[in-house]
């Protein structure tokens, strides 16, 4: 490794409220002081969310580096045996991970796919393979093309698919560090969950990462306070309210935003949060959005009804962009109101879209216990835990925004063409 | 009010490391100054846990501080109109609800039924109405005999039943406490319960407390907590050996425990762990045992199987201690060991007890939606919470417990008796 | 009260990390909404911090709702009589003391007084008497002159200066919850100060207000913990060379930066820190150091020395700008590199200013004891303090700043101007 | 090492709610599990300060758990080369360093010192080297001997006496331990004190335990937050109360207490808080001292006076024994009470002393900067910190106390004997 740096020396640390002191390698240090890595600091963890929680203000930055922590941890903890160099390559990945993201995190997700026909996980790749980063990555002498496989858990090491699962699976470091972070922020206090108890007990299982059956409880936590989050932060009417208006005007200034062209890595990582809402601002189109976004004019929501397993077919119906807006249109003829104030929202859909959304399915996690001879036996999760099992389920919310002054007349026409909710917001898990 | 003391005149703050500063009324200070408060100071909260997690030496005193401290928040909360008096009720039963608890907590509560007839709440009762802390009761103005009734959350004014169930029910000011206060003493990491959001959205549907369906979400982290916490440290393997033995040496000794004999409440009274635990191990009898938990030569479990929901029948066979007996001296037989060193565990069973055991049953906490016009409209929580639902089935552990030298012929022998259980620790909520 | 609002009906909570659950009454609610207040979302509090705590992204926003609770617990428990309308304004004032704040928080002060010949408390009193905000007070029955005055602590109600002083003096609510949150937000393990403890010792002496002699220790840990704060952030040689970095950004685009023009507040509230940053990048001139900024090319520190109380002269020498420009020329000479590569940075000046520093300086906190009969006697804090009387010097750090291919060359400079300083970073309180 | 143990093998977790997960070799549970150790589960680590902070009933146990990790990540992380079995070394002493703690603490120590003519240290010297434990160290492979002297910071390995000062000096592991513990256990909120900051800037400088300069803030944060535990739990007046009581009811009950007459290790062994608190309530001398205790009618502070530095003329004064009786009975006369009911406490005196009063003395900690080529340069601590130096005096208190219905008559005595003292509690740090 060149640039007298090494992946065993080390540079010194950084402070974190979740985990104290992250130590880092002069390798590490030197991949984290790149544009690519610094731009995280200018993209929100959870756009929206702090109209709600004025606190959680927290960054993509500040993640990246919990889920290399974390990925450390598990590495030297795996009671298998991993070289130097694996260890520094699967902290570098999660370091990596989110460095595709676009601005505003997941709410930009289907301009993404849209427009460049990407989403933010193959920008991660194209961007650790193909931008100048990739450049500093093949100076300290790694293989830029694996980093962007491993980053998002795909790269081909048959012979070892669990170092991909620490950085995508049902309990990926990703995941652990998110959980906790994001409920440090905002103060939701669903996320204390023991990620040190469920790191302690992984182990490999017919080399897929795998967990002791004596952290299933830990491991129902986990699942858990994941879904209260979704609920408590990341589906709140008020924070979906709130995507639901910057992506519309991010629609309606799509023409004004080079981001949506960009050809290279490189012009893509220019674009950060500060960037785009100062362009969004200015632009004529979007401007009124804004105004009454830093107004806090939020969209009302007229109507919420909750879908469980069963209706996936229903789900799949409101996924289709022109069912969608047919119905929307009926909505808005009934109410009398205008047609762009009608807006119909399902969070699991791509519209406002939540990468987590499709992980909330069925899981499938390689759990083992040991018999009195120490050796693993593989166990099913579904039959052991009805915690999971219900949990596994699919949760699917449809709801009808409006202005204010519309509310109540959008709220009639909206029941009668979606059917009567007999509860506002009364489904829960 | 007698004594120069009054409800509404602060006396100042204790420190509570959850709440930060409890504020006190004179009448409070002169009733925690009793001997019979002062004496929870000696009993732990959770006997037996400290063998598993070196930090829970939490005492039942500091409990009942907490439990008060959120008697009073839900009563200045709800939106009822109560007086000053009412709410110093509310704070007072709350602090005196576990007043009648025996040494070592519900560990002894067996021998209460067995020798005094009277579990830990009908003592609590006979504590506050019939001792010399009814004296302090009534010298301040207050009725004992009422007093004596809702701490236990059984008074009859049957106008208010709210008033009992914020002492008594499934989201009690008890349980709430215990969740949070037993995570952070133990290091836990399940308790982090947002207790104030569930007492914020707390109201009064036709007479009873009830939740609003938007505190639904933490409502069911309530549950699951106390799941957890079931789980981790109340049905803890290591933690049920220590009680296991703990009651061995009570039931050896227990012709020299003159608090098995006693007829009034402060002779009672005189007895904490300090005491208990002296004369167990001045006893000749109860020697033996207390040498080797002083030693840590913990009994250790070999065998262990869970039963859900439907096997209610199944613990209802080992409850019957005669039926217990049989299969031990059955597997004593089969393992040729000696009967004294086989022990059957079950601990939702009176042998070994929790208080809390009944109430992970089925579970019926009224909860309401608020219609456009803000009229309250009752919910059925089982249909709305599919968490709720599926933690509302009985969990029963059998397990059976002997010395660790006996540990694998005991474990054939139960398999062959017990019926094989695949999982050592297997099944799980 | 107009608009069906009013001071004393609720209209919900905000959840706040540090406090759990903030009460807002309707008209606290009316005036957050605002766009003055909703700007401070988009203020960071520690603009800099984030290079050397990657947590640090909290915002004005969650700080002044921050305030307002805490001004609103004094409020409550001040042993006076207070209506419920003084409290209300009380809460009011302590939410609208940062309302002025210039985009990047202090960092701007220097601009805001050299262009616009107002520090920040001046831009707050101005945006509340004379901007929408104003309207939207007026017609909530409020006077805006009046909270103008008071949410500066400069409201001319002689006969309760402790009115002011809840918002401005050495223990205001300020000082109390950017100490305890910058704390949480970096990580930085300093700042546990028990503020609730000091609060319900606070007392009124003579129209003043004042902390009973029992919290004396709370105070001292207020105190150092502040110093602590200064040290370990405010004062952090990277996050003063992020801020020296920016402001000389600003300085280079000052032509074309609109907001040094402004002549009415509501032009001013046009600007945050994302619409500054955006025009700092795109603007020709401060470009090349965005770009360092967002590459973490920073400046480096090759000199550093600290001047204690005796020193206050030399400290003002260093205030003078052209001194402090001669000494900076005279640094580049001697060091050979050019004059645009050297900074002196004394972080106590108002280069790059905090309105703090000038309050680490004598201390007079009004500190009583009480007599037998109850009686409250004033004290001399310094006498009784030894603590508090060693803090209260003033310290003058003073740096030189330079590039990384320079820092040999300017340290050795900076040395034979400056003096040797025999340690780099050696001298601490 | 026999017995199928070894320093480097794992045998698990225990859970600590300070750290998480403290990971045990075979080693450290196999003398974990000894009753030697055990027995610190029944030894509370502050006897008396659960009558302030009702959550303060932690132990002995779970405090060395916690010094013996600190000391593992002391060593792993010295920039030091030191071997596998040094490092288990001085886990183990940190481990043993107080197994030689009589009942309730510091507060038998001088009955410790009087009648067996052995500090606490010297009894853990004594149990480690000459006890059962001794037996179980040395089949592990140990040296019993060396490591009794280890444990209390003694071993006479005179190249590495930074070893010893891991156990024993201003920054050991068992101060920083007991700032944080103490602190999470009261509640009091002075101890958040960045221990791994602490402990990841240290190095060894000449043979000694050293701290970076840079680093000096922390430092300065833990002996600040030192002298507030000692104010806020060890020396605050009503804890003193418990311990004066305490320490009278074991006076009058010495002929009858069998520990103060044990001449073998294991027979001192047997006794633990559980024990003595029973005697001592069995004991017709000592009973009404412990029935007032068990009622909370604790003695009263009528007089006190804090003296600083230069009055250690005045303290040396107080430290006699039979002058501080002249004095009592002085008092006595004057107030006209019986002698009896006249208690001087001091509380750096050995009446009920502290081990760490000590320590407040001044301070040498070694200090070091680095210059430009990484050599370690010595520095004056006490000439960089003025906090250090401020803090470096010596602090008496002196308190007279007596029953409650005497409380005026002595103050007014006390007053006329010791001279007025303006101020109730008034000095301060």
């Amino acid at each position: 490794m060149g640039m007298g740096t090494s992946a065993d020396a080390y540079w010194g640390f950084i402070k974190d409220p979740l985990y104290g002191y992250i130590r880092l390698t002069d390798v590490e240090k030197t991949i984290i002081d790149t544009p690519a890595v610094q731009r995280l600091r200018r993209i929100r963890q959870l756009a929206g969310a702090e109209y709600v929680y004025p606190a959680a203000n927290h960054t993509r930055f500040e993640h990246v580096l919990g889920a290399m922590y974390l990925a450390g941890v598990v590495a030297e903890n795996l009671p298998v045996t991993l070289t130097e160099e694996e260890k520094q390559k699967i902290r570098l990945a999660a370091l990596l991970h989110d460095v595709g993201h676009a601005p505003f995190s997941h709410l930009f997700e289907p301009l993404l796919v849209k427009y460049l026909n990407r989403n933010h996980e193959d920008m991660s790749s194209w961007v650790i393979a193909d931008s100048a980063l990739a450049d500093v990555i093949c100076s300290l002498g790694f293989d830029a093309k694996e980093l962007s496989e491993l980053a998002i858990g795909r790269s081909s090491k048959i012979d070892k698919p669990f170092l991909n699962q620490i950085i995508s699976s049902s309990f990926d470091v990703d995941k652990m560090d998110f959980v906790v972070r994001d409920s440090y922020h905002t103060g939701a206090a669903y996320g204390s969950v023991d990620v040190f108890r469920l790191i302690y007990t992984m182990d490999v299982l017919d080399g897929n990462l795998a967990v002791d059956i004596t952290a299933l409880p830990t491991l129902e936590s986990l699942i858990l306070a994941r879904l209260e989050s979704f609920r408590a932060i990341y589906f709140h009417r008020a924070c979906r309210a709130v995507q639901m208006m910057l992506l519309k005007a991010l629609d309606l200034a799509k023409h004004d935003l080079e981001i949506l062209k960009v050809t290279k890595p490189d012009e893509y990582l220019e674009w950060d949060d500060y960037r785009v809402w100062s362009k969004l601002f200015a632009n004529t189109r979007s401007r009124e959005i804004m105004k009454d976004l830093t107004n806090r004019q939020l969209l009302k929501c007229a109507y919420e009804r909750t879908f469980f397993a069963k209706d996936e077919l229903v789900s799949s119906v409101f996924t289709k962009e022109n069912v969608r807006h047919k119905l929307e249109e009926e909505i808005a003829a009934k109410a009398h109101v205008p047609i762009t104030d009608v807006g119909i929202d399902v969070p699991s859909l791509a519209s406002v879209p939540y990468h987590y959304a499709m992980e909330i399915g069925p899981i499938d996690i390689p759990i083992f216990s040991r018999n009195r001879s120490g050796h693993k036996i593989r166990q099913n999760i579904s039959e052991l835990s009805k915690v999971v099992d219900v949990l596994s389920v699919f949760m699917n919310i449809v709801r009808v925004y409006t202005k204010e002054q519309y509310r109540e007349a959008v709220s009639d026409a909206a029941g009668q063409v979606l059917g009567e909710s007999p509860l506002s917001n009364a489904l829960s898990y």
